[in-house]
């Protein structure tokens, strides 16, 4: 009930502050006999972390991850799976003068008031770090799910008003926008590099299409497929909006048609911390001015694609758990 | 686990189908000591009920409902309040063509692929009427919510691409359109019933806005505050996308600010029950020619305000309550 | 989490207070195609309430259940069932007295100290007759166990230490303490005749056999069967003990053995309003006498087997549903 | 619902198997503000640990705990608190001979029926090692709890039918069977070193009494403190029984007495691992003959003190942290 457990079934539980020793998560419930090795989780992990591209913030999170329970010759065993990440190039001093300073835009300021203490390193657990712990989780997930078949493919649908006409899969790994249309690909790099000199940031929608789902996932009632999937993408800390299917087109179409293809899109804002100084309040409530030496991204929507990837299979998986227990019924 | 439950401390269970005995809820972890009385409930139940105005449907419930437990001399005792709404006007007849039939764009085929029976009569236990459970709980976390100063309010911001421009809150209950804007409600009632001459049905966006919103609700990481919301709304069944605050604009944003006023928008899609010939599939497989003869709405979004308020007032009192647990700690 | 809902899968919420309209209980979760009628829940029922013997309190609750949602053509659908079962009979005047009084032994203090206000009639929510609604749950719980021949047996194995050395299940029906050795049956029923006389009480221990139980049922670590049974039955307002197999015999074996038959042995002690004068505490907090005129039972034990039953039946559904989610994987 | 988690508020999830790379456990939920160092957990983990005197198993378990997460210049922040522990000395040569083996009274058969896969090197997630887990959890709980001036005490009460008459508190940890009698320790003590001899082992009862308890602790109905206690405690694999204040002894009584001092028995089974060859099956389904010779305590009952002691712990403080939530409203 304290917000870091997610799932019914197949269920995570993340902890780990940015800049504490260390951030993981442990996986109750995976189904045993999946093949399953570090590597798998490595390789997502890669695609989220920083420093990968040009484009991405140069803090050279190694994040390797290590499996300590769960797994036995190579196989999921049906018990908990511990993953760990241990912290690296973890610079606090660069947050030195944050640690009487509440950010504009970031938790800092509500973890204050919630707790009363709080570790001002980083935005401690309330950091997009806590993320890596979700695309861990979510490659177990992806395994689970390429055993019966399902696929996951995540994109950058638009970034800064710039808007991917057309979905070529190859193309999306091929540029560090992760945006599927070769045309639109360069218009979105340089609208970031663009933000970047300005000490500016930019937003942007992640898709993600989900194909060969099975039918009839998700419960009546409260615990339909659509609303387990808005709660996980919400959750993000920069998501402001969730759409399934025709989303917010459907409100301006006439009838309705009722694909059985998933479509999730997530609008994600300008991330907050940007270079240029912003007024903010400090311990005592005075407005001060603060300018925020972190090594930060002017665009977080391309690491963000496997993150919402990862929610979105964190959530098919529980739902195919749970229709499992009442199906064989 | 089934998907009938919504909360963690101020837990509700939904049960019943539109043409079953009767539908209810069960509050479970309402504080003791509010004040309610059967009209605090009966007063939301007459705003989403069929056949309040001219352009809903004229189907009669009177959905009376009866507090069978959990108040005592007028105040809540903290025990499960259970509140029972017996069904009437409920014309199976008028589904006997639908025994053996799966109407298109509702949930008649997944129930029964999912259970293997269903109850085919209006969609059983997947109609709209269930809201009508959610709106009796909602009236109780509304009373929570009113002894803290806490206000929601709600109305159609766009039905039919109709947008309102201005928000008048004495305005809303004047038109049945629950339009906040005297200007464009008129043109919104003009398309609700062009659409009902046509057989044809429309969508539309609900806003609610939250008032005195006591800061740091909802817990970090997965049970965030919009997390929570996204997944309450996005369980109402017309729902197709959520957005909290900028929502979908944030992504076209630079920089960011961050309010601390909550608003929140649904988009719903047109209702699927329209009354022109569809083609659908039987029992055997088959494609056949459905025509539906129950009455429905052309629009749901005026009637929709009181369920996403509802879903609004249950997420804000359960977060007010999971806070409670660990301030005072 | 306000502790009246019990289960993960097959999951039940009651409600209701010993004079209030109604009590009940909404199952979801249960699986759909079950065969259920009235009479299948009406007949254990029966078994629960007083006045079915001599050796009971006369008060003639008829406890008359109705099926609300969940059933249909006499199946269920996999949705949510609620059974009400209207209060009759209750006679609140027989408690005004107590309206500014707490009985010794009973919650009605520790209810006070939790909400502020309480309804002072019956104990309300504490009274023992919030076990028919479990009562009810388990009917539905053993319909399905018998779908797959799983067996539950219950009786009084002792009563005030007179002990049923030999187990007939013709005969626990057959006599009024539910002894399933024919020869002890009635020493326990002179044991508990003349406890009335002296307007004493007195205390026994329930036995349930479970047979045919699939192997393997119950999760690892925190879930397993025992401990979920043991929180089941200590639940019960007069348990005061629960083992299963060898219990506290097994603290003095040596070596082990590890049969697979399934024995639940649950301790109640002898109930609280006797006819007595006893000494308590009334709302101000000074010392008086208090003679308690409701009308109650000396012994709860027979009455209890149903209920002992009805937890173990509760338990063993839920834990059915649960690996079926898991073997299916 | 994999069985891994336990609590509502503070809640704990255990990961790890005997012979992995690591056990551990991650609290979500616990109190910020709490002052916590490594040495509190340590010392726990110590009382626990094999190899501490000499008549518990030699194996030289160090049990070195880590605090990854949660805690900040020594203070819990609300956040995770995740605490792992390394396995060493893990000689799993010692259980080549189980590779295809089931050892009696194990959950080996159970957890290859239920998984298909398991790890068999040392009873793996079924260990008693798991307890281990248990106990730095409920160091964390013991902090909170002396905060608050809540005092826990176990000990034990009977081993091999030897009983303690008397309680010490200041014997307790004198003597190696942590009995408070120092006129029955010694007998205690020699019972356990003759099993031993004998290759047998023997069985007992913990008891633990909580000082201080804050009144009205618990849910109504399904959630009561007892049931609560039931579930953790029965949850420790060798237990067959839980009572509470009188518990069996209350079924032979008259009338009631409702203290509220806390005490609660579990009853121990002798350990399943014991020298003498065993009659067991292999995977085939064949009988065979199994040694094992992995090393065992002869008695579990004083390593079990601490264990008994943490589950009550973790009982105590998410019924603290629930009843926040309901009494600030």
């Amino acid at each position: 009930m304290a917000g870091s457990t997610f799932g019914r079934v197949f269920t995570i539980t993340t902890f780990g502050e940015s800049h504490g020793p260390a951030i993981g998560v442990v996986i109750d419930g995976a189904p045993p006999g999946i093949s399953l090795a570090t590597g798998d989780v490595q390789k997502e992990l890669d695609r989220r972390r920083p420093g990968q591209s040009a484009i991405t913030t140069p803090r050279a999170e190694k994040d390797r991850v290590e499996i300590l329970s769960g797994v036995f010759d190579g196989l999921t065993t049906g018990t908990p799976i511990a993953l760990l990440i241990r912290n690296e190039d973890t610079k606090s001093s660069d947050y030195d003068n944050l640690r009487n300073l509440f950010r504009p835009g970031h938790a800092d300021w509500t973890y204050g008031a919630k707790y009363g203490v709080r570790d001002w390193r980083g935005s401690g657990r309330a950091s997009g770090r806590e993320t890596a712990a979700r695309v861990a989780a979510g490659a177990v997930a992806r395994r689970v799910l390429e055993a019966r078949g399902v696929s996951i493919l995540g994109f950058s649908r638009e970034i800064d008003g710039v808007r991917a006409q057309s979905v070529d899969p190859a193309e999306i790994e091929r540029n560090p926008a992760r945006c599927p249309d070769p045309g639109a690909a360069p218009r979105m790099v340089e609208r970031i590099e663009r933000a970047r000199a300005d000490g500016d940031s930019v937003g942007g929608i992640v898709e993600v299409v989900v194909g060969n789902c099975p039918p009839g996932l998700g419960d009546p009632v409260f615990d339909k497929l659509e609303a387990l999937l808005a709660h996980g993408i919400m959750s993000v800390g920069a998501v402001r909006g969730v759409e399934v299917g025709a989303g917010f087109e459907a409100a301006r179409m006439r009838g309705i048609s009722n694909g059985m293809e998933i479509v999730i899109r997530a609008a994600l804002r300008p991330p907050a911390s940007i270079a240029r100084p912003q007024r903010t309040l400090d311990a005592s409530g005075e407005s001060v001015t603060v300018e925020i030496a972190g090594r930060h991204d002017p665009c977080i929507v391309p690491r963000a694609v496997p993150v919402i990837e990862a929610m979105t299979a964190l959530v098919l998986v529980d739902c195919l758990l749970v229709q499992a227990a009442y199906s064989s019924r």
